[in-house]
């Protein structure tokens, strides 16, 4: 009889799970991959599906049907609801029980409120296809209100639209919403002009783009106001209820200090905080390790467990540091490419303990960053052999353009995607703007379908 | 000072009060279209957005977006809760009023569980995109489920598929059921052999397709059986609960009478019932005139209701008859072209009563009918002026998916579905296999994401 082949457990099928399997491929082990959801989210370009660029089969791709071929890994449609390091058990919500060799724990991140969470029904955040609806649903339906309300100064409640945090996401957000105002929508109301909307993009911070050279920060406020976007620097958020936000900020022009004031809204959204899968801290906690101020587990150099060798802990759920020769470890910032390359790392790590070799610690290979703002409008920051390569604007849009379509998984999405943008570019259209469910989703439906 | 222009309010963005407002595009009057959803809906293809082939967005275009060149009409996205037929007054769900000269009512229909409305939760229904997705989600966490479940017999409920009534879209469903067990899902399961399920179409009448001819019935018949779809004819649903159904039926062979038998099935969709907009009831009572069973209004032969002449109700809230010279009145079915011709009917009419001319009677004119069952799987029943023209099989089927594409509203959405369909025609793949959210919708999120 054949020895049991080693049993690879992997929590999560976002960008590092889904690398860490692929590298388990020809590898003598059967992979489980348990994900929540049916899908591989291509999460850099929600934004799009919530803001009505494209659809979502267009970005999200069958994680069973990903793997088809992988005759070594089963697919398991399920929540995790813990880890029991010593027992090796993974417990699912559907009252199973999982036994791993070596478990990857990829388990992602959410938004965060910052202990606000009374403020998640007022302002939704952009982690999941659902998000991506939901604030679909509200910036479409704001113009849809306005145009329905005859009180002037409610109409422009209806149409002045927030996203608080001017990272990536906030920052595509509010550009995007701004080309629907200005764009895509024009000619299509009778009693609002959407060009009046207000397009609000709230930092706490000194500068958009953090992650960014202050160049290219610059260069991207500079485009976001072409755009029509009001950027409030140095603006903390105090306050989010059903009817707008409370702001504390810079006092105007020709002051010194702060002021309080509000802003009416009814279509606020939330780009500002990420919080850790709580599996982390449950991790955590079975195993006396430590979680950062975000939920994010600390792994040690080789991204393992400390203590648990059989577990990693990688992506956006792990606070790992890079490791290279010569260089003080720097911390691995949470972008796609950081998880994907985790979970090629720990794959390998994995198949170094199987053959009984040691293991390694992880080193972060950094290409750069980039982010979009709108219709040829972008910032990029490269590194090169040569030192960085910065540009922005029309050939940084392309860039990233062409960089997006050629990660996505699947030949069909890349077509697609590719149409959908065409078509977009050239007649600032956007594809799907349809919401499920009518406008009262509480009302039980009477009246026209 | 001009005098006033007449204002017609429409309805329903649905087919019949999409043509009246387009018929009405050059005239000398005001439009409002009202409608609860922001798209107009290519309900003809709907099942393929439940059965995970076609994206949402991909047979829904935005109404706003389809007028956008028509000056004379303003959308409202709205619920109306109910019209006062003698004050000229409808209703909006966020209290405003609306005041018509002229209205059609074009508010279509829902699904009938006939009096048995706790069997929706078990057996939704196919007509708006939220049911769509419902669908999608049930089969195919079906699989999922199978996948998982230890449980042989348990696993075959989860890979036991209903569907209930043989109409044109419960013909439609279980041959696209068929072809997910069979070809799409097929080498993505290591439990499971999606090829063990079961798909059952349970028919209360005779035959399926009841509307057409009875060759072509047999010849349905005959490619659903084909498909692997197991047709239950003269079978009624006498309960449908969590785990399966009840069903009264014939009698095995060679053994007289029916007897009372049970499916057990965690995957049902009802497709049996029809029933009218509740606003054709409360039009009725209003206007004191009838509605049929179904609750569809009975109108004048000029589409108007009886003493409102100012009022029109079309499309599958009506129940109208077509009056062709020499011939006794006949129904007009309730298919997207009657809808139609009778929206393009009733603008028309209200022309005349502006111009002070007399309505004209409502004439059909039929084409025939077609129906889909599955690859290469149609049936066609041509009205020519040479007679009848009946084909079925793989001709069937092009002629279906041409004219389909062709009534397609905007020339992108008929692209993206024609490569959508090129691929799936050659490679079996279905490409919306995407389902937002989790496993357990109730479940607070923990785990992976």
């Amino acid at each position: 009889m054949p020895a049991k082949r080693p049993h690879v457990v992997i929590i999560g099928g976002g960008f590092g799970g889904l690398e860490a399997a692929k590298s388990l491929a020809k590898a003598d082990v059967d992979i489980t991959l348990i994900d929540k959801t049916n899908h591989h989210l291509f999460q850099p370009l929600l934004y799009q599906v919530a803001t009505a660029g494209l659809a979502a089969p267009a970005i999200a791709a069958p994680t069973r049907s990903l793997f088809r071929h992988q005759a070594n890994l089963t697919t398991l449609l399920a929540e995790v609801l813990d880890i029991q390091p010593s027992d090796k058990k993974v417990f699912l919500s559907d009252d199973t029980t999982v036994v791993f060799d070596h478990l990857i724990v990829a388990a992602g991140a959410t938004h965060s409120y910052f202990g606000h969470d009374e403020w998640a029904a007022f302002a939704p955040g952009l982690k999941t296809l659902e998000d991506a609806f939901e604030i679909r649903r509200r910036v479409l339906f704001a113009f849809e209100s306005a145009e329905k309300e005859p009180d002037p100064e409610k109409r422009q409640h209806w149409l002045t639209l927030c996203v608080i945090g001017a990272g990536p996401t906030g920052v595509e957000m509010a550009g995007a919403f701004a080309e629907i105002a200005r764009q895509t929508l024009v000619g299509e109301f009778r009693r609002i002009n959407p060009h009046d909307a207000r397009i609000l993009l709230i930092e706490g911070g000194p500068r958009v783009l953090q992650a960014m050279p202050e160049s290219l920060s610059q260069k991207a406020l500079e485009q976001l106001e072409k755009l029509g976007v009001e950027v409030r620097l140095n603006a903390i958020v105090t306050g989010i209820d059903a009817t707008g936000l409370e702001v504390r900020g810079p006092a105007p022009a020709g002051v010194l200090g702060t002021v309080d004031y509000r802003i009416a809204s009814q279509c606020v959204v939330w780009a500002a905080g990420v919080a850790a899968s709580p599996l982390g801290g449950l991790l955590a906690q079975h195993t006396d390790c430590q979680t950062d101020r975000a939920g994010r587990f600390m792994v040690s150099p080789d991204l393992s467990v400390p203590g648990f060798p059989a577990i990693s802990v990688i992506g956006d759920l792990a606070l790992a540091m890079s490791h290279a020769p010569g260089k003080s470890p720097s911390a691995v910032p949470g972008v796609s490419p950081g998880a994907k390359q985790m979970g090629r790392w720990a794959a390998h790590n994995i198949l170094s303990r199987i053959e009984g070799k040691p293991t390694r610690a992880f080193r972060y290979a950094d290409y750069g960053n980039l982010a979009t703002i709108g219709h040829n409008a972008a910032v990029v920051d490269l590194s090169t052999p040569l030192g960085p390569l910065r540009f922005s604007g029309r050939w940084a849009w392309w860039f990233w353009l062409l960089a997006h379509i050629y990660f996505l998984i699947g030949f069909r999405n890349r077509l697609v995607v590719l149409m959908d943008w065409a078509s977009a570019y050239f007649s600032f259209s956007r594809n799907a703007r349809v919401v499920a469910g009518t406008l009262h989703k509480a009302v039980p439906p009477v009246g026209e379908s």
